[in-house]
């Protein structure tokens, strides 16, 4: 296949990479920053642009890979070329499929979307992400499916109510998560403390998702009623009310979810 | 050293198992419930009680591993024994010392606390789990440091302080961190999606803590002002009002943590 790529930040570097590493053919690059064109484009072997009017609209797939706020603008842009009969996809976990509604000429459109998180200059396993598809239309489905096959053996087609879910979810389980990192970290630092003493704990909390579902796994003051400990963790806390209130949120959400199994 | 070991929950368990495979010698397991000291005892060669009046006087160590309510009960109670010049450690890390205040007739206290989460029936290497420990005398404070290198090399002399900070970090990266997993948990469930697929996503979640602190690893709409996503979020959370909590609270938080570097 023919691929352009619309984008050149961290989804389209590792996709980009990946889809070349598999035999897949990049053919263009697109950023309106030309030196990240340029840089991504020569790594795939492909050609950098900087203006979409330079579009190549001979490709096969086109694959939308920029910022969730720009979507819209892209799509809009695309519809004045001749893509009718191109497959052209986002790769957004947030954006619906409807985005696509800016362009009515777009007739083949779709979703692929990755579900993880990229870093730059991070090696990634691809073959270990999800790779969530939808298409407007039947027969692409399929396309993409053959495609992400290709990437990971994790392919999932999915509605657009089910990938706003995930993507949702995965803010809870990375964005919220590794937030709760750095106050571990932050609140270490202040006691000349280093962050490595809470690297084998943070482990073993994801190791043990193994051993069943995260519910079942739960341990701490606030699930077995321990209200002296969390009396004194908040007492620890005064003159820091942010992580007071963080604290109490989350103190209270696992006491009402564990609360029908409480038994002590 | 001749060990008795008071209490036969996880940090009991993992830690007696650990201790005779050292070499040391439980000689006693004490638990309010007979079954369970029995079963402890009876893996590590030790004689169960479950009345404190059947103490053995004659050991040389008192790990006292029980729940954190129970511990000052626990050190009253061994107050009445002639352990004046015997070590008594507990392993809690949210009790501070001065729980010890309770038997002033122990003269050589301290604190062995092992800081990781416990589970029944899971292996764990102890050799990663870090030790902090605290001593009433310095002497004491050299032979708990002998004890801990033999089950790991993380050793930590830590003050009370540093040790309440330690057990509440280790509650917002472990508790609150399996509990933000369990709302991915069931979110995907309603949704009829696999917990699976959020797996790649929270490894890569803590693997990225070897690039760097999780300050600089922090990704999300909240960190790069996407508000067109937040809202969406908060607007697919109709119904959930205490997700919406949770999710307002850590965004704000993070928006807040991350002010003085955001540029867009």
């Amino acid at each position: 296949m023919k691929i352009v790529l619309i984008g050149a930040g961290n989804v389209a570097t590792h996709l980009g990479r990946k889809l070349v590493e598999v035999g897949e053919q990049v053919v263009q690059v697109f950023s309106r920053n030309l030196l990240k064109a340029t840089e991504l484009a020569t790594a795939l072997g492909a050609r950098p642009i900087d203006n979409l009017y330079g579009l190549n609209a001979r490709a096969d797939l086109y694959i939308i890979a920029v910022h969730d706020d720009a979507i819209a603008e892209v799509v809009e842009k695309l519809g004045e070329f001749e893509l009718e009969d191109k497959l052209v996809v986002h790769t957004s976990g947030a954006t619906p499929a409807k985005v696509f509604d800016a362009a009515p000429e777009l007739n083949r459109t779709g979703v692929f979307y990755p579900l993880q998180t990229f870093t730059k200059g991070r090696q990634l396993d691809f073959s270990e992400v999800p790779i969530c598809i939808s298409a407007s239309q039947t027969d692409d489905l399929q396309v993409l499916e053959v495609l992400a096959l290709k990437l990971s053996p994790h392919v999932y087609k999915v509605t657009d109510a089910q990938r706003a879910w995930l993507h949702l979810a995965a803010v809870f389980v990375n964005n919220f998560t590794n937030h709760l990192f750095e106050i571990g970290h932050s609140s270490l630092k202040k006691q000349q403390l280093p962050f490595e003493m809470l690297l084998p704990l943070i482990r073993e909390t994801v190791a043990k998702l193994d051993s069943g579902p995260p519910k079942a796994m739960q341990t701490g003051p606030a699930v077995r009623h321990d209200w002296t400990t969390t009396e004194r963790h908040i007492t620890l806390l005064n003159g820091r009310g942010d992580l007071q209130e963080i604290y109490r949120v989350l103190t209270k959400h696992i006491k009402r979810t564990h609360a029908d199994n409480w038994t002590h």
